[in-house]
């Protein structure tokens, strides 16, 4: 894809009256910001904009400016749709139809795994965050300026993809972009807050329950973690919720190597098992028939708890005393 | 203090030939950053450049370029000495005579409260991090140039004093800088994980122990937590071990305030509380003779722990159920 096809957008969008722009499901905060900030623009310019979503906006993001250009499933068609931060329309879920039966269907991604067919469709993998591409778009391609609500849109999709500058994606032209957003006066800490600070009860519990768990090896260079289905049965876990909490045994000073295991209901477990430095974990993942990268990796085991540690724990070893 | 004096300090180390870096005692990553970042340009033009610091390299800050500048009391004198991100001079501990036996006596600081005496003393209020001031010293007014060991220390620096561009002090010259220091092409996430993500053993106690006290009352709006004296007599805890520890309630979804009370050795509790939203938690701790400011403020209460919550619950109540 060329920046051509970004121009070809732009003015498909100049030339549309109805617009629905279309993020993919579960929005996350680069969908959603870089949805409602186009959203913003395209009404600015005089035009008909619904921006459609499948669920409820998450509360982490319920601060975000132009929600009211969400819609659910109204009983309309546009004559432009506009895919928008999702690589794949089955991934529009109900609300395929409305981009299907859209005159003129475009499309503006950042996945390298992007395969939408569309009129014109944009696919910028340097850009970090879709958010990014909205920036260009706006304010290169449309005529645009930014105000207060749209750079508040826009931070906010940047610093939900890069982990808030952290992540290798995060590249100069992120902050010069973003020192740009802070130039407008946007409340950057209260977006921080809500976007990453936030917990909620189920998070802390089984962080709580992990950290309980947690046991140091072989002179604290390995931590094991684990969560019992028993422990998971109380609270209503999605899969997420499981995210990073390998890392607390990760970021514990003096540890090469953490594992952290959970338990399905059939009383197998999945392990997560992540190092720092020098083991390769995704080595120690294959003896399990599992697999991923060198740093973080995955694998499945069955048995009883203390018997899935030992095994786990002795496939390690090797690695972390430098004889693997 | 004007930009003139910034320039004066340019002038001065352009023309010296032995300088002495001093930092406060403690050195974190903005000092230590910002110090070995114009030690290291400073070596580049051919001066004779220490370091000199009180306390070893923390194990965070020990991938830091430059560390080969560092010295702690050599038996020497140095025609030029200048204090770094330092307010008060007392604030250098034994590396005070330094400072006063120097021919020339410099400083730079971005401290409100700065109050440093010096033949030139810079102080810019405005910057995030004295690794700012020093990347304009070098770059604008020392004829230096970027390379990634020197890039590598002011981005330290600015994320320290920033956290990671989260904290309200981040401006867009902040970012801007910081894109200029990505070009180097630093291992910035690298950095992030030093000097953010790395818990100590005694900290993931407090963190346990903390989360395993919680309560929560007031339909989840009020959250409570502790560690008692025998809690912190398992570790060897410092004081900035309880940092942050207030926020574990304060993040947790709904709670709008959250106190959090540790025991001393003779049973006085000293209490952290904060709030997100609306109550006035400087009003609750000058109840208890403390106080602070509306959303963060402290206070010492003394008494068996059960009757100290019962106490500070009682004094928060009114303020959450909106009749304070």
């Amino acid at each position: 894809m060329t920046e051509g096809t970004l121009v070809k957008v732009a003015e498909c969008l100049k030339a549309a009256s109805e617009v629905v722009i279309l993020p993919h499901i579960n929005a996350d905060g680069d969908a959603l910001g870089a949805a409602l900030a186009l959203g913003l623009w395209l009404r600015q310019m005089g035009k008909s904009v619904d921006v459609l979503v499948e669920e409820e906006v998450p509360s982490n993001l319920d601060f975000l400016p132009g929600l009211d250009l969400i819609k659910n499933h109204p009983d309309k068609r546009y004559n432009v749709a506009l895919n928008i931060d999702n690589g794949d329309i089955a991934r529009l879920g109900q609300r395929e139809p409305y981009f299907h039966e859209a005159q003129i269907k475009l499309s503006i991604d950042h996945h390298a795994t992007n395969r939408v067919e569309a009129d014109y469709s944009y696919v910028d993998i340097k850009s970090a965050a879709t958010g990014e591409i909205v920036y260009d778009l706006i304010l290169e391609h449309l005529g645009g300026t930014l105000n207060k609500d749209i750079a508040l849109c826009l931070y906010t999709a940047i610093i939900t993809d890069t982990g808030g500058f952290r992540y290798t994606n995060t590249t100069p032209r992120t902050l010069e972009i973003s020192a740009e957003l802070l130039r407008q006066g946007i409340d950057f800490p209260y977006v921080i807050k809500k976007v990453f600070d936030m917990v909620s009860h189920t998070k802390l519990y089984l962080m709580k329950q992990t950290m309980n768990s947690l046991r140091l090896l072989e002179d604290g260079k390995l931590a094991v973690s684990y969560l019992t289905f028993e422990d998971i049965q109380k609270y209503p876990v999605k899969s997420d919720d499981y995210e990073g909490l390998v890392n607390i045994g990760r970021n514990l000073e003096g540890v090469e190597v953490s594992v952290f295991l959970r338990e399905d209901p059939k009383g197998h477990f999945k392990g997560s098992i992540r190092s720092n430095n020098y083991v390769d974990v995704a080595a120690v993942s294959e003896k399990f028939g599992g697999g991923g990268h060198k740093r973080a990796a995955g694998f499945n085991v069955s048995g009883p708890l203390e018997e899935v540690i030992l095994s786990v724990v002795a496939a390690i070893l090797p690695g972390i005393r430098g004889n693997s």
